[in-house]
């Protein structure tokens, strides 16, 4: 398609969802659940169906070469198939948040002030090669009363097109309108560009992807994003931390999966216990195979390590490399975490009341925690039911985004002809 | 000043504000409270001092030929000036919001995951000619927990720094750094520019103005913006309306005052109630000298009104002119609020169970009222105890913007060494 054709093709789509929001935003909980259920019949009865499509993306990933972790993430398999359609039950199963009322009281004037949760209206996905956040992406959008339009990879393309085609059978089912979800036909950079200015359609955008994508995104944007960057997690155990819930913790965190964005990059260590703890700890990250980088103290006690550098203080591994330093309290430990953190999620490991209390406070990150892993930042382990991703902005929404995320609320008023004075 | 000096100027102002923040955000109550009266404190003691700040302003307006709407604004009075201590007061006495705990709950997993609300961070205020904005959003900020950068218009300059300096003193006083209310001191419209671009050092603009102002800094910010676009407001007067209550909310909703945004501007009348209610209701605006502009519908009933164009549909006239339109009926009462207006404040006027339940959850405005005026869309009368300003966002904050407006919510989770499986 030309430039031209390109923006017409995205101004219609936008057009189209816009329309279509209106419908979806007033539509009742039964059809929406109706229309959740009818996706999941339709992509388990047309399991065959979809892992065709998903062959031949699988073919020309294969052929132009791409990076394993990619293809792991575009695969479809019979299992996550099924997990994809389980999913969609699972959103129905949730409480419809939109027209919850909240705080509706009485004012002095008479007249009885509320909240009322409300649909945004039509939120853009951007995401990679994964082709569940299709049908995911799609389910919660709609539960939250919301048109969404998706743009996936142009390497899960067909994956998309067929999960794509299971969600709009579920939505003519129940009655509500096709266009309520809308997958971008085109693999044209260009649509990107177009999605995430046309403001008069779209009220959010939502990339699922690298640090490099949402960056890009969130550069051209003229729409509002939801940002997920990156996340560099500490953990810091404080001197008066219980030793064995610390180790076992600063363990989980780091090893549990490498390649989260809630798992620890950097651990602090109090001076005062680091020798009684760093030993024993790192042998357990050395029997894992995983790299560490410490800091001239931290080196002192456990030779082995590498020297960190000042940039791999930023640094967001993904893999198995953790940072170590030794710091002589609580202040230090939060200083550091303002300064290389990126407000993702960070834990103390303390049996110290005052002191939790401070970093629960003092530390600002989408995510704080006493005594438990940062591998719990997550939708579901929160009770969210799901998540469409995670949040590291400040306005809006925060840490893991649910329903909740993609509703508003606005002000209700009701009277009885009173006036203002 | 020259474009590199302002850059480096706005800088330093920026820096010095992320690093006050970091201090108010962990302030105690009481050191927030103990500043705000002492704020108060100080503009009542200078009353003098800021009222020959301010001549000095007006000399300067006059002399430029400003016209009297902006005299009127910039204009600071004994009355004026008590107002701004007291409303700093109230502030005082509002319930502090930062580090509210909220829905606590156990999960499964045995972590305890509940929310925290944390200060933004550093606020961006750009305002025109009102001086009284300067110590209302410098004291809202505050008790906040967040640092403010303060950009008030070049005509009230003096204004401005007389009362920054009871501000500061204020501050100073509880042991708070002064930075953490800045004025900026170049009345350079470069800074504007500076300051909207500054992604590391703010946090979220709020600015207050004409509709000219806030769509100019929209399109230059690369920090979010609180926008306070049009009001557009209607009154739907439904054919199960009280006739009564009918006429005086529409009388009260256009007549109370005309230059605010939440005054109606468009009364959308049930065909079958029109001839009962208008020749009443438009004797009445005569009266007070509001211009009419009417359908053709409305003009048949009554005819010294003006034909309304299409343009005047969308028009917030901030005057005494109001469109009336005969509509068949709810639907197209909310198909018209959909098409032409601002998604600020509408209401309806209706006996009838269903219909107040349907434009309740179909319009989709920031504000939506049922039998009261809309004049009532107002952070005082909502109960927000002050407001920043109203938005007309979706994202964030909506409608009157208070302290919760100025505060965001982040997650914390409580443990016991739980890890996740």
């Amino acid at each position: 398609m030309s430039i031209v054709d390109i923006k017409n093709y995205m101004q219609s789509v936008g057009q189209q969802a816009r329309t279509a929001s209106r419908l979806v935003a007033k539509a009742d909980t039964a059809a929406k659940n109706q229309a959740l259920a009818a996706m999941a019949h339709a992509i388990r009865r047309d399991e065959a169906l979809l892992l065709t499509a998903n062959a031949e993306d699988l073919d020309h990933a294969r052929a132009k070469g791409l990076e394993t972790s990619m293809i792991d993430r575009l695969t479809l398999t019979s299992k996550s198939i099924a997990t994809m359609a389980e999913g969609l039950l699972q959103i129905a199963a949730l409480a419809d948040p939109v027209g919850e009322i909240s705080g509706l009281n009485y004012r002095p004037s008479g007249i009885q002030v509320g909240k009322m949760r409300v649909p945004l209206g039509v939120i853009g996905i951007i995401y990679e090669a994964r082709p569940n956040v299709t049908a995911d992406a799609a389910g919660l959008c709609l539960k939250a009363g919301n048109a969404a339009i998706l743009r996936g990879g142009s390497e899960a393309i067909h994956s998309n097109r067929a999960i794509a085609a299971c969600v709009q059978e579920g939505l003519r089912v129940a009655g509500l309108p096709e266009t309520a979800v809308q997958v971008i036909e085109t693999t044209d950079r260009a649509a990107v560009g177009e999605l995430v200015t046309m403001k008069d359609f779209v009220d959010v955008i939502v990339p699922r992807g690298g640090k490099g994508l949402i960056e890009r995104i969130a550069s051209e944007a003229r729409v509002p994003v939801i940002k997920h960057l990156d996340g560099v997690c500490h953990v810091y155990i404080d001197d008066q931390a219980d030793i064995d819930k610390a180790i076992k913790i600063a363990d989980h965190a780091k090893t549990h999966r490498y390649g989260t964005c809630n798992t620890m990059e950097t651990l602090l260590v109090h001076q005062a216990v680091a020798s009684k703890i760093l030993p024993d700890l790192c042998r357990i990250y050395f029997d894992k195979g995983v790299e560490l980088r410490g800091d001239e103290a931290a080196r002192c006690i456990v030779a082995q390590m590498h020297a960190a550098t000042e940039q791999d203080w930023y640094q967001e591994y993904l893999a198995p490399v953790l940072n170590i330093r030794i710091v002589d309290g609580l202040d230090q430990a939060i200083d550091h975490i303002t300064q290389y953190g990126s407000q993702h999620t960070d834990a103390i490991v303390t049996e110290n009341y005052s002191r939790a209390r401070r970093f629960l406070r003092e530390v600002d990150s989408s995510s704080v925690m006493v005594n438990t892993t940062t591998r719990f930042a997550d939708g579901f382990e929160y009770g969210l039911g799901a998540e469409i991703g995670i949040s590291t902005d400040k306005l809006h929404a925060r840490g893991p985004v649910g329903l909740e995320g993609l509703t508003s609320q606005k002000y209700i008023v009701l009277g009885d002809g009173q006036l203002r004075k």
